[in-house]
């Protein structure tokens, strides 16, 4: 009889981060307007112009993403938005770029930003993290991300049966508390008649919910997406909730830069993954990395070193660099 | 030269509910535990144990409940869910079951409770709603259903992209504002420093958003998601926004009754959609309209009907039947 031995989210997460020493984490979000046309051209070659020739140019320009960064950075986030939209096609294009990152032994985060009361939030936790039912009634896993987002306006019995699945499977969630978007204090800034504001409440909720989910690295599997852009609101919600690892979207093109993500970190120099997406796989478009758009891999390579060179900087500055 | 007039969501939807005087909905929410072991066996003869028998087995529950309840019901609601958990198989069950529904020209409001930040909501919504750029660099539909229920917990830019697909393609949304399930107070139902809830500053939000969607029936395309199990919830928000269609789930196996769903209609007797999903298309497992499981399509039938007399009954009662 073969036992598998689940290993928590959180310590996979860390013990790879420590592997590559880097807490970064690359955005494929693959926008079909700016793929490289030779890419397209050899999709239109193989699939006319289809939905099948979109998801054969994705993967194509994910995978060469992937090849040429995995050494340099240890956990990718897809954005499923950017699959979904081209319906069945777009999904077996994440699918393979799932199996690709798996297959680099490189994690990853799909950021899906998914909920809906009980029955149905399991749905969503089984086909994203678990195991779906078959015509037969055995199961068998599905989409099988390492972690995903989720959206917690529906309370705690929306997120329960994510919980659930993370500690059963070895996986973990990231639950929205304050987004990196310019408009994102309209709601979740506002203030509780108790002094508090809206994110600080989902902070606590992400606390309690999360409780349980520690690794042996004292860290757990239930996170909370906080924006890069909004410094100040980091460093309250880390106070708040100092086991819970952050992911940070919003560093690079959106304006967050190295220093305005050293408050989520804690002071071990660990607790944050920061994701950059336009900014490595678009790279080959800007000046600073401008290249021939077929050496588009090379130009995410290099900008995924700087990222890499620009936080550790501001680890050390910071005096909590960990390695 | 053709010119296409898009007709206004919320026209469309109001005209059909007018059509067969009746504003339930059902709720396409397929559990593959519950479908008929008939069809399974069929899709397993056909697919062996896969992905694709779960995908055909779900399109064929579909199409029967469909073909047996379009007489009485204008409008169905897939849960995205229970479909992309199966991947692109699942996808394409979920892609099918839209093209049936509008071949009997009836209304789909996906349920998926959608949203990110400003360019992934437009992923979204061109994906969902609109169009989605092809290798060529031309646009063509995608999943195409006619609304999609939105969360805003990100703000306003969050829901820009989809308002601007509903103008564009006739098209609407449901944000949620305070949803049916049990732990939906945990964050909604939590009061402001200014004296009001979070769900009323939601409705609010929604007021503002759905500015300009309004068609010639002076309803807008811009709806609300509103629970049927809080009835006093819903007397609060149908005053701060009148001409809001509310889409509400709950009815049924949820608990919320006919009478409980009265305070989100206006006087008119119109602004709500009703949905049950399990008491309809699982009636064939309870007691009521317990039958062999091959006509679990007549049960469905039989549950629609009584559905509608309820609704029916309850908006007489209270003054407000509109035909």
């Amino acid at each position: 009889m073969w036992v598998v031995i689940l290993k928590n989210f959180a310590d996979r997460l860390l013990d790879k981060i420590d592997e590559v020493q880097n807490p970064s984490c690359i955005g494929l979000d693959p926008r079909i307007a700016d793929i490289p046309s030779s890419i397209k051209r050899e999709a239109l070659e193989k699939f006319d112009n289809t939905f099948e020739a979109v998801s054969h140019a994705i993967y194509e320009f994910n995978k060469r993403i992937i090849d040429a960064t995995c050494d340099i950075v240890g956990v990718y986030k897809p954005q499923m938005a950017f699959y979904e939209q081209y319906k069945g096609s777009g999904i077996e294009a994440f699918e393979k770029t799932v199996q690709h990152i798996k297959s680099k032994n490189c994690i990853v985060i799909e950021d899906a930003k998914r909920n809906d009361i009980k029955d149905t939030a399991q749905a969503y936790s089984d086909g994203h993290l678990g195991t779906v039912e078959l015509c037969r009634g055995n199961h068998s896993s599905s989409l099988d991300v390492d972690a995903i987002t989720v959206n917690a306006y529906l309370g705690s019995d929306c997120i329960k049966p994510f919980i659930e699945n993370c500690k059963k499977f070895g996986k973990g969630i990231f639950i929205l508390v304050k987004t990196s978007n310019p408009s994102s204090g309209e709601f979740q800034d506002i203030r509780m008649v108790d002094g508090k504001l809206n994110f600080v409440i989902m902070a606590e909720n992400v606390n309690r919910w999360g409780e349980g989910t520690e690794g042996r690295r004292n860290y757990r599997s239930v996170g909370a997406v906080v924006g890069a852009t909004y410094p100040q609101q980091a460093q309250i919600i880390r106070k708040i909730i100092p086991k819970v690892i952050f992911l940070v979207p919003g560093y690079g093109a959106q304006g967050g830069g190295a220093k305005d993500v050293m408050p989520c970190f804690n002071r071990d120099g660990y607790g944050a993954v920061v994701n950059s997406a336009r900014g490595i796989i678009f790279a080959y478009q800007t000046d600073k990395y401008k290249t021939k758009e077929e050496n588009f891999d090379k130009a995410a390579e290099a900008s995924a070193a700087d990222m890499k060179d620009d936080i550790l900087k501001a680890l050390k500055d910071a005096g909590i660099f960990p390695w």
